[in-house]
């Protein structure tokens, strides 16, 4: 699904924000990159700029007007910090964007389209797109550098795609940790009481202080091993109390 | 709220990252920077990549070690692309994480820590966070750019943000458009299916046929302006149909 999902960067100026773009598609699992009338490509700084990603780049197909590179699209997304008064249908939203596209992109291409670094796309070009999609930002100053924009919207499609059921994304795990049974918690819980009263800690039968202590601890959750460091511990200021 | 949020750079190799940082704080409503130690800081090539945003490197705050970044904050969290073993509460997901920071930045300072482009933060550095976080991505490569790391968790901020009552975000409205009144809609629907017979595209009484082409019109939901439009279109064909 995420090889149907086509990144089109037009007439890009900066061959480092081409570089960058393709290092921003691959951290997200897209691969498919188009360049409409790129300024200058092949370039040093692109390369440079695509760390690990350059097999993008190598990969990128280059094409002289937009038409050329969306007409398999079932749909395309024109990206633009400003709206346009053509009224394309608007995602105020990068998710709502991001579900509309995995969506369509189950079975058939779908293009993210960016343009200009100055100046964006061309009302022709927003003539091609079915619908416009902007990023909310500072009113103040909301323009995105462009691979940075990429990157956001390559990142809420990956988010959109994780988040299907037929996805097969899977987290990082934290090392394992083995929680502690009822049986040693209740242990550990005993303990922790009475030395709560044999430190002095407690001088009455007040069973708040204690209550909220416990709870703490009940609320760290603390692994199997964890809890035997607290013993441990526990043991040490033991050995040093008188005795009761 | 937002200005309680504090991004704190640890060690950056590359100046331009700082400048790009820079931006993308700012462009998500970022403003509090904070560099440690980093290897070369003022910079043209930060002051460049920073574009419209430095006034944002200009106030930054350049410690020389971790700690005096963070002694205000009241949760600090690290962004790391690998798990440490360290078992601090984890947010696999970016949104989870902004929830969380942008409730607690309400009234102290909260930070964002990313370490070194190469080897990220050490395991001192991420004793000093209360929480970590990752963003998930492309498993055969995942490692993103600092400023691209920087850009979608601060766009995640933002939106978190946006999405609380308080907030005052207002979203770019398109062109105001207004819509017919319903009387005006059922005569376009009226003239249609006067012509749909009138032309011999319908030649049995088959409702079916007018009722989906009157439910693409009505779905289209087409401004005041437009359906004035189609009517002269409807007009136009109607002006070479034989009279009935």
């Amino acid at each position: 699904m995420l090889s149907n999902i086509r990144i089109v960067l037009v007439q890009t100026f900066h061959p480092g924000n081409i570089g960058a773009t393709a290092r921003a598609m691959k951290t997200m699992g897209l691969t498919n990159l188009v360049l409409v009338n790129p300024r200058q490509f092949p370039d040093d700084e692109a390369t440079r700029l695509a760390a690990g990603a350059t097999d993008v780049l190598d990969n990128a197909q280059v094409v002289t007007q937009l038409n050329e590179a969306l007409s398999d699209c079932v749909q395309v997304v024109g990206a633009s910090a400003r709206l346009r008064s053509l009224p394309l249908p608007h995602f105020e939203e990068p998710d709502d964007m991001a579900q509309a596209v995995t969506q369509n992109a189950q079975h058939a291409p779908v293009a993210l389209v960016f343009g200009r670094e100055r100046s964006g796309l061309t009302n022709d070009e927003i003539r091609c797109c079915t619908h416009q999609v902007s990023i909310p930002a500072n009113p103040d100053y909301g323009i995105l550098n462009l691979s940075q924009a990429v990157q956001i919207l390559a990142y809420e499609v990956h988010r959109a795609w994780r988040r299907r059921d037929d996805s097969d994304y899977i987290y990082q795990q934290p090392t394992e940790t083995t929680p502690p049974s009822r049986e040693q918690f209740l242990h550990f819980q005993a303990h922790l009481g009475r030395l709560m009263q044999q430190s002095g800690f407690i001088t009455q039968p007040h069973a708040r202080t204690e209550e909220q202590l416990q709870a703490l601890f009940t609320r760290a959750q603390p692994s199997r091993k964890e809890l035997s460091l607290l013993r441990g511990l526990l043991s040490a200021f033991e050995s040093h109390l008188p005795d009761r």
